[in-house]
């Protein structure tokens, strides 16, 4: 039986003094050939269900061959996860700047097509090794910087940082009222099928702040350059880094059973990459995509309070009601009691948390144009 | 068909100086004997559903005869729920002081006792009256105070002024994550085996602050006072005034059909008083009861993750664990999950609505020493 | 030169699992015979300002003959001060309840006049220690409550467990935009000509749930009883405790040399008590008194921006103008700047500290029928 | 004597049904070929001065010989500026989503080279015109884009319409804790030397979402492609809009005296532009510019309770301290209280409004490489 090691990482300093810590627990893989892997959970306060899931994970793999160094993070952000207000946990954005958390990684200030002109000398391993060693090194100097760094900034580059020694990057999270899908790079489709997650969101290689962004878009962009002389830098799809963001349901829920079932899909997708030697199944499950592009959110067209009547994760057709708007204001006319519903099919991935919305308030994301993985 | 009609009720001013206002529905009764109604709802940002009951109150009293006054006030405090603070309402307390706006109502003060003296001549129908006035310029007085009340103070010595004139007043609230129940003043017991509602707290007559004690208690005050005397001011139990919290589940929820079946519940109380002349049973099921001293809060003793095992409305043992508590950043020992009982038997009603707490946060409201109605 | 020790106490827990943690600083004083003091800064998160106070009086102490022990806690309430709103601190109360954090220490549920018939055969000094003994006792009782206890009264109690091992106890906060004044037991009045603060409003017996009022009600109570049979259990007023609340002008505010002139009215006032063998003298100034009842709040009469145009701490005549109230919107009427005075002579204490107000917002409190000290 | 008149512009709803509205004042001007102005304050809700500057200015145009229209918008954000967070407002971004109320402007999506082509055998007049009308419908279309917008969005958009309608606007906002600093772009240094403001930050022909940017970044992207077949639009710098961001000092004050100053700069610059007939010079003061480049954003390099010692508005040379950092829990070390300097001489401008910092704040802003204007 294998147990993890813990050990903490500091990610900033509260004005109390204190320091902002996370805890980090290594599984020690017994090659170093073998892929490593990194998984954080919890950047956004609300989004606890990630923290379970890295529970049950370390539990289980204290009972199997592990082949590949795996680091967890729970509890990742713990400024954003201990900010309160009221009854529920304001952890989406800094409170002081309202920047998303999951929008403060570094977009290193490469010229990648310069730097492998420069080092397309070595082979593949050392040419990884090196790129790895440049956005190392480019992380520590932005944490250095003479000026300083944003608190939000700080976490993301730190996190960052340990997610740049690793060849898997996961990044748990949860939406407000979601069903669970996962966010996949367009180059590892054929990924999506491993996790216990039925719909994917096919993503481009647009860098927009969020981790798995940040752990593949350089990767990804060192491999084009890469095969526009000719040259794989990886099996398969040639980018070298693989990265995810998992979406497992609803925030401010801790479900243990379920954790374990979202385990059980990484452990399927950790086998079938070799991190750990014994073979796990993928559940037998349908599993849709989208692309990007196709992924639509709806913003209330009026406010009031709302009765979300449609389905999370089930297919909606157009003209049918995804919420009832009740505006008691209004008793009398017709106004009172608006069925809203999408000029096109779609199926509902997530909706806002609470039950009532200004004019405006971003009410549903769904997608549309989902086809079969 | 009888349609309420509308008007406003200006509750206030914001600092860009629009008025607070809130909408008012009256059902004009048929005689001015039968007693009359004040309801209101989302005095508490958060708690909308009490909106959709008044909403379906309103669509049915629409083919009933109505003999008493109905008034009725959706969206009470606009203030509180108009305050978002990230995903969710941020409604139980004015953002600037932390006060509940629940504890704002005004203890007239009033010396009862010798009021009674100097009024005692006057029959019950006088007294009544008499009293009434007497309870409608004190809160005149005070919304004119010299030096200014406060938002909240304003908010409900306003509403208050309008439950005053009733005799029978309803306010619509919710918990947390909350199953049904309904606050009930000792003397009225009989009254809550009318409401759709399985579980009651008997409250005595000690004011705290919140709406439906600020509409019965200086009534029940008067009523023992009378009663020293040898006199009754009403049937049954002698308080000339009835008023009830009802806690309609969970807040952040829209469920249009379940605020039918509480829509008919107020009804079913409705009919029994002779507000309407229609005759509504109430709901067939089990009613149980609990005294106030004996409802228990529970509060985190250790902080952490919370998966919320115990169900609500269902009795739990003593033993039997009421949540687990996830502390993952104690992954090898004995610490990372704990499930967490309490000593005596009870009925958990309401718990916390986030997924992580702090050290000390109220964590369950449960019933115990629980009796049938 | 005696340098003061540190140590750390645990007042909590945070979501994450870090212990909340506040940090004690002790001189040892050469004689136990001589009053020991407690002092805490910072309860409030935005009033940071004593935490400055309490590190000039370190600096300052280490060159004093310190007699009595003194305990200082800066930073006391770490959940308060690193709880940011936008670009302010928002720690004026829990954000998960409201409730004011100055406002959950414990009204020890004791007997006292049963208390001290039965010990009133000890002298007074093991009287004393008899009753403190109880006091520590009942706070360590309510922190192990099967139950629980609150996050805030934790804090509170652990906090109150310290106060009341001193025989003085100096709770530190600001206004929010403030001059200096000094909350002051009645009993204690002739303390208030020793602290550099000129206006001092003299308190009752009735604890309201702040820190001071928690440290002395229980002994005043117990001097009051042990009066009634012509027993003193002290000096002077007969109370073994002094407890004051200084008040140290605005908050988010850290002015190091005006701090030096607050640590040396604590000290001019220790110095007076026997804390430290050294002579020092108190600030020349006058200094004013005003009874609780006399000190007024002042609420906006209507909404709308505020130019604050009252010095603070200096006499305004009634009719003056207090603020001008801008309502540009209303630009046309005579509405659109209204100049707000108030009924009487008064001197402003503390204002609002936005320029921004709705109906109702607390504006000012001004001290009415001050008299001198 | 000339009035404004006063009308209503509603920018979305709120949950509980009320309009969003602002007030909007016009001056009617003699002439349609005088250039007309768009001037707005408060899209920041603690940012209060500038509507009393606009108060200022609409009571000292009343005197005036007013040729151009000028429309006003003061209290231009009611969510923000009504959302408190304790004794402060919360305003400067959506407190659901966290996004900066002034980055919400919209960003036409037009091929201007484009249409330049299909335009460009228009006279300037026609051409301006044309564009002008393409600006309004791009934003009527985005407003009423069928899967809704954000209520953030809708505001801004709604105020830009407003905006695109005039040919010199002006944004009044204000810095945290700022001296007066005004935001101008390249092509229009000239017009700093009018305003009562010795600062400017000048500012390139980017577009960050703000309300200055999207007023001149479709005029000046126009003008430059006009430039290149060697045709100007408008006198001077070619670009036929003026925009400025003008910071009135330090948000939560009103103080209206200073109020009178900027709305006399204001006045001087349209009295330049022949907006008013009458002569208005601008105050004789120095004034200075520094490129946005040069611009820089100081973050607290550790946590601490911070004594702002640099005054603002006045040089700072390299390596005298910005601030005091106390960190009263290391007393006894050297780290207790920390001097903070700038490895650069700098203009301090602005600093962060609280006392105390986590690490990373942004704790100042400060002008480098300043030159004379």
């Amino acid at each position: 039986m294998t147990k993890a090691t813990r050990s903490e990482v500091q990610v900033g300093e509260l004005a109390t003094g204190q320091a902002l810590t996370v805890p980090l627990f290594t599984f020690q893989g017994e090659s170093c050939e073998a892929p490593s892997v990194y998984i954080q959970a919890n950047v956004h306060g609300a989004e606890v269900q990630g923290n379970a899931v890295i529970y049950q994970l370390m539990q289980m793999l204290e009972g199997y061959d592990i082949v590949g160094d795996i680091k967890l993070i729970p509890l990742a952000n713990p400024l954003g996860i201990n900010q309160k207000s009221g009854e529920f946990t304001l952890g989406r954005f800094d409170p002081i700047t309202g920047v998303n958390w999951n929008r403060e990684y570094y977009d290193h200030d490469v010229d990648i097509a310069d730097w492998y002109q420069q080092h397309q000398h070595l082979d593949n391993q050392a040419l990884i090794a090196s790129f790895k060693s440049l956005l190392l090194a480019s992380c520590q100097a932005r944490l250095n910087n003479a000026w300083g760094i944003s608190t939000g900034h700080r976490l993301a580059v730190t996190l960052q940082s340990m997610a740049h020694q690793a060849d898997i990057v996961l990044d748990l999270h949860t939406g407000p009222k979601s069903c669970k899908h996962l966010y996949c790079p367009e180059y590892d489709m054929a990924a999506a099928k491993f996790f216990s997650i039925p719909y994917t969101l096919v993503i481009p290689k647009e860098f927009g702040g969020a981790m798995d962004e940040a752990a593949f878009c350089p990767w990804w962009q060192l491999a084009d350059v890469a095969k526009q002389s000719g040259r794989a830098l990886a099996l398969d799809h040639g980018v070298p880094v693989s990265a995810f963001t998992l979406e497992l349901a609803s925030q401010e829920r801790i479900d243990l059973a379920d954790a374990k079932e979202d385990a059980l899909g990484i452990l399927a997708y950790l086998s079938h990459r070799g991190v750990i030697k014994n073979k796990v199944q993928p559940a037998d499950m349908p599993r849709y995509g989208c692309y990007l592009a196709h992924y639509r959110k709806f913003y209330a067209p009026q406010s009031g309070m709302v009765e979300y009547t449609a389905k999370l994760g089930e297919p909606l057709v157009a003209g049918e009601p995804l919420v009832h708007l009740l505006r008691v204001e209004d008793y009398g006319s017709d106004n009172a009691l608006l069925p809203v519903s999408l000029p096109q099919d779609c199926i509902p991935i997530l909706h806002f948390a609470s039950a009532s919305v200004h004019q405006g308030t971003e009410l549903y994301k769904v997608m549309t144009e989902v086809f079969e993985l």
